[in-house]
């Protein structure tokens, strides 16, 4: 069984016949994790701020969140922040959220017939789920960093070899075949005792905090604190235009 | 001054308004160093083995070096060794050399005013000069890994890191403001002392293992033993088909 890594979306290559695991830590992906803990009956993924609204004002009802400059942009109900949709009443409500980042990983992901969504604070659990469906499906394993604006992101590639360490250190990791950028990814992990001090220093997390919302850093930086593993197609899908 | 790695040639971005260094350390940029030490007149840099064969029948005299599965393909005066060319006369020659992988990577840097040849080899030689190029010139700096066949390689990365770590430590260091790229690179050479153990853990390491050229590996794995800086467009050039 092969484990690979994409440091951006195009490096995963064909994901037909393996199982995937999508990353945007800072911070689609962990607030996507927040609002299906939440209880979101359902969360439709558009790629823009604009397509967003043109589905909300289809679909009534339904909330509005995504980013414009790190910000919820005008109208909308939530912006893509955690710690927000950590203290909002979800229960049952249908969201659209706009991410660009995290919407074009999870379009080169799609032809995967096991799409995870995976954050810091699931990593072990997603390590796990992307195992068990790839064994008893015959699949190889890719994790899928989303990147910044189509270049490396740190806080990503840290997230993956968190992944990458819990799966190699569990109980199938004997029979997996890493990839160099999958071995690369986990001395990534294992250079960072901090990760909260780490995401400072990259271009993600400075942006967060220089907006004010440091809050959201340490949500994003927490580790191994949901056994929540959302699934592309279960309650999260992406918007079809 | 922004300080970018690509560790796919696709990740580098623009070019223009950059000093650009390419690495393909296992074997063909290595391999490049070592055909300029030995004093070719001339490299023209072929993306095929039959794009070079045809070069070769339309130009007398050249020599004709590439590789296919790792070995010089029938009719070639040399494979893609690093070893063996600096055993071989090649004083006054012309080469047409074929690198599918360093041909992509040259390809993508060459809207660079400035485009390097390096390896672990010239390393720190290679870092001086990219910064002055770029400080004379007000350029941006990117170091461009090749990869393997379209996916990170571990080698190229850690090389990519090695320069990033002269570049930083040198002069000009403190008015450089890496990428999160660039401090990914730095964190992956500084994990490995010894360049040689990880190489051969590498796909591409194993790979020349396998075909029994593990003397190629150790001179892709010797660090600073050159001042040599090859330059696209001086000896080297791209073959414009």
């Amino acid at each position: 069984m092969e484990l690979h890594v994409g440091f951006l979306p195009e490096e995963a290559g064909d994901c037909r016949g393996r199982a995937a695991a999508v990353i945007d830590v800072i911070r689609a992906t962990t607030s996507l994790l927040t609002m299906v803990e939440r209880g979101c009956d359902e969360i439709v993924i558009a790629p823009t701020v604009d397509a967003a609204r043109r589905y909300r004002a289809a679909h009534a009802g339904m909330l509005l969140a995504g980013e414009r400059g790190g910000r919820a942009p005008e109208g909308f109900d939530f912006g893509n922040s955690p710690a927000e949709f950590a203290r909002a009443d979800l229960a049952g409500r249908r969201v659209v959220f706009a991410t660009t980042n995290g919407t074009r990983a999870l379009h080169i992901a799609r032809d995967a017939p096991v799409v995870l969504i995976a954050s810091l604070r699931n990593r072990t659990a997603a390590a796990r789920v992307l195992v068990e469906e790839a064994t008893r499906r015959g699949l190889d394993l890719t994790v899928i960093c989303s990147g910044r604006e189509r270049r490396f992101g740190l806080d990503d590639a840290y997230t993956a070899g968190a992944i990458v360490e819990a799966i190699l250190a569990g109980p199938a990791g004997r029979g997996v075949a890493p990839t160099d950028a999958a071995l690369a990814a986990r001395v990534l992990f294992r250079a960072h005792p901090d990760p909260e001090a780490l995401f400072r220093t990259t271009w993600a997390g400075r942006n967060v905090v220089e907006i004010g919302l440091e809050e959201d850093l340490r949500v994003c930086a927490e580790q191994d604190c949901s056994a929540t593993v959302p699934r592309l197609g279960e309650r999260v899908r992406l918007l079809e235009e």
